[in-house]
């Protein structure tokens, strides 16, 4: 982390930050101070917790499935209810926050709770990338439903017997508000939502755009690991402690999330069919080249046709979800 | 490369290939050997070179305007023809392979040609990913039609004045002959084709489907760097004496193009919508993975969920190429 | 409307409907009554109206540029804010109205409102098929911002000196209330919303999911005649006078919209890409058959394969709309 | 027929055709001409016949499984391997057709052959709207093969015990040649190709692009009939006596095909995803209403959003196709 202080030094969140300067308090939203979870995201619901920008917050989020699915055996239809899934801690209001400006959220830390924790992973009928779905509707039988419990430390995801994974945490759903939507924590969009991007995880600085005073953050769905695309559906799902730190750009509106890690800045888009999710991803990060890097539109078009960097975060949610990057060498002047 | 060396000889092509301990023939396939290049790949056209499992050739590629773009004044739509475009050396036969077989093809070096050597980027009214095009039908005005000359050498590549890129070539198109059909060189498909991929470079190992007697080879689109998805349309196309080794996998019956790296597998599919792309090259891994590494389909599917990587090659083209990858240290048992 | 009478006595909504042999009250929801209306369609707004399964209701809606867009000097880039479009009456509690039931709304009349009665139609910059959108998102310069005022009566409608196309009205937007979810009166979804499919006219049954106590339904967005498509993204909009009668269809749980033809049956779904809503619309038609009408399941799938009916309802929202029919003739046994 | 004739006389064929005036030569295009039937659409194959613009030719087609599906035990795979389907006959040359004009195509008639004439329509795996595909890959199990025969007439189809179906014949397939790509018969394209569009039967005209010298017209596929998308993946197919006639139209090159019928013109478009093939036809028609009928732009764009109708022909083969219509009334001056 010492290292990485060079670079959160010179981040767009600690060079404009409304909270820059400010010694920063830390916050603690457990289980019991969050008391009911949310599973659609938006103006309606009740504050949780209020902060001042530059604070931080350490928060206890619930797996995607709210612990619902306790051993191999137990089987996610019959455990689940549909839309009650992806619980999420909020909303948390953020002084200063207005519509226009932009939300930081810089995740410090991501560890994971309880003793002997463990990970989830399902594949749920219906639901998966390799699967006829409620929306790419086929008649064929469903997939078997099988659950993996998966024991995992803050260093290792203990995959099988087979293979073992590095523990690579990362928050899958991080929030705004919509202005007078409320969408359920299944589906990304332009205020944030269930993006699951590998990238998301600590030291990464996520954007996102103020549409409702104060903000009003949401954030829940914690992995463990994931691959790109989440094919089957699920990633490590599991409860984590996972600290943040949050701040506001003043004035600075966007129309999607934004990505800062320390040696790129990288655009998000959410959108079916998956190619449209990429182009917003690179127009996002154009017009972010051209309005604060300087760069001429058709320069930055030609150029990321040479050297942008694409990830894909899922391509099984209601929308899917792209990040398109450029390294920072490109953008020094 | 003497590295390199290390993996590839515990490569598929290495292990098992025909021409495993034959001493390779170097051929050189010139400009003036070739003759007239092709902008369709099928069975319909005349081999200019019968090589053995094993053998090497150094085949001199034009770049995909054919030259013809020769400074920043001349415009794509003067100067190109459709659908005589992405020029194609080939087809060349390899002795011994049948349908049914796999052939493997490894880039061994690419090098710029000429003196002063210049790769061309282009944008071309409604073509590239951020513009209507012949298929996403619009009424908008094009995009202005720019045309960049970019000096390289093995390098670098001199994109402008403030960005320097590193010299990280591939081969754009790369095709086996279909059963049947003749496809132009700008579609990828199940046969190989235009899909753009940047892993397929120096070093790496590229396995096509043989439909024809004796594989009928096609090869060109050398491109000197590439953003993932190449979204302006164009990559920096250039020039480029490329040197391959080819071999023959007997028995090894494949639906769509694989590539073996130093540290990974990745399966290929080329589709739209974006996410049929992404769908095919997940199954063809798993389908790898149980076929080859002993893998249970449900664990791949659940593990690749966890661990997959995935590569955006184009998503400009008639169809859209992705690569699915696991890294081999999860293959090994 | 005699001759209607026939197949509407012989209607799902008058065999099963809780309020069938009661005597219908007549309600009238003016723009007074309605006060504020609504571009959210969701749980949490307060009810305008409740009345009883059986009912009628006289609605005056508003156009879905809500009367801003007075001449055709009004561009919509100045007269609307996003997303404060498509405003809706409602919502209407209907009792006896539980989640699991459905909820039909059969559409007696619609009639222009006002003196001199004009509807509008705009191009909307990046709305539209036939452009560059927030979705499909590209860098081309915008269509020319046009608007256009139709006069119209309920007999025609006076497009153009050259083209007098006829007065075929429908409803663009009709929902129950999703469970959590409060969606943008833009989108449509398995709720309803903007589906804006031309059968949506006086004489047709809509049965709609009820997810919610009271059902919560919501109506608007009049169309006095539209496309198939809506092609450049808004129909001749117009303020209404649209009659409805309301019943309920207890114990009958369906996951997407439906709708009752004189002649046929149609089963409605909306997602993107395109065939995905077509998939689901087929899907659901074959599960209302297989329900229903006594279908084996495959026979039904490969007679839809001979005679069924597609209407693409609009591909310009954030969902598309596609229904798919099969008349009435082929369901008797 | 003589009603038919009024509107013949005034279609695009008769006024521009080359062979107006001409009296019209029969040529029989029988099994035993025609030899070798193709499952590829392009330049490589060895012409059947040559006939003179304006000329009729009687085409003797095999059904789409060449009629290698014999009884309702017939499993499709072991029937059939592909790409070896849908066998087409030609290629036709038309004498006075060169690349920049469009071949008319008019249905005459088509019929039955053979005594007791049966259809045959299939569920084959993995192919079909409702199912995972070999591009919309899954991992689903397949769904059952099933094999329905279906006797027919020239006035019924005899679905089932329960449904009779009216004849309503059109072919499936109708192509030019590319100019220098050959296509497998099951793809739509630009060429024309397998659009399975329901409108193109007896009485209607379709305008094919010329590409090569004499046009190269490839004509098979007969559907005795056929629902809007072909939803399973397969139609009544059967073997018929199609009686066409053929024109040029000197100088007017299409990049899509068109068609034209007694009361509409219709522009068709083939692509995935399903609304890029919408896309591509409503800006087809667009371009012919501003061509050949004085509308402008942007008058056409709005108008057709009014009063446009679409037709999907299929959303399952390799590209899907619809079609976009205006009615003859709107296009008189």
């Amino acid at each position: 982390m010492a290292k990485a202080a060079g670079w959160l030094d010179g981040s767009i969140m600690a060079m404009r930050g409304l909270g820059r300067g400010r010694k920063p308090t830390l916050h603690r939203l457990t289980e019991e101070r969050q008391g009911r979870y949310h599973y659609t995201i938006g103006p309606y619901s009740d504050p949780v917790l209020t902060v001042a920008a530059g604070d931080r917050i350490a928060v206890e989020t619930r797996d995607a499935f709210e612990g619902a699915i306790r051993t191999e055996r137990d089987k996610p239809t019959k455990r689940l209810r549909m839309p009650f899934v992806n619980p999420q801690n909020g909303p948390i209001l953020i002084e200063g926050a207005e519509p226009g400006d932009a939300l930081a959220v810089q995740i410090e830390s991501m560890l994971p709770r309880g003793e002997n924790p463990q990970g989830t992973c399902c594949m749920i009928p219906h639901f998966g990338a390799l699967t006829g779905t409620a929306l790419t509707a086929t008649l064929n039988p469903a997939l078997p439903e099988i659950t993996r419990k998966v024991p995992l430390d803050a260093k290792r995801v203990r995959w099988s017997e087979r293979v073992t994974l590095p523990y690579s945490p990362h928050i899958g759903t991080l929030s705004t508000s919509p202005e007078i939507d409320s969408i359920n924590s299944l589906t990304p969009d332009t205020h944030g939502g269930n993006m699951d991007l590998p990238d998301m995880g600590p030291g990464s600085i996520t954007y996102l755009p103020v549409r409702s005073p104060g903000a009003r953050l949401f954030i829940g769905d914690a992995h463990a690991c994931q691959g790109d695309g989440e094919v089957c559906g699920t990633a490590v799902e599991y409860a984590s402690l996972t600290t943040i730190r949050v701040d506001v750009i003043k004035g600075w509106t966007l129309e999607w999330p934004r990505l800062e890690l320390e040696d790129r800045i990288m655009a998000i888009g959410s959108a079916r069919p998956l190619e449209d999710a990429a182009r917003i991803a690179y127009r996002e990060l154009i017009r972010w080249m051209v309005d604060d890097y300087g760069y001429d539109q058709w320069d930055a078009y030609m150029m990321l046709s040479q050297c942008g960097r694409v990830r894909l975060g899922n391509f099984v949610d209601p929308k899917y979800t792209v990040g398109a990057a450029i390294l920072k060498t490109y953008l020094a002047s």
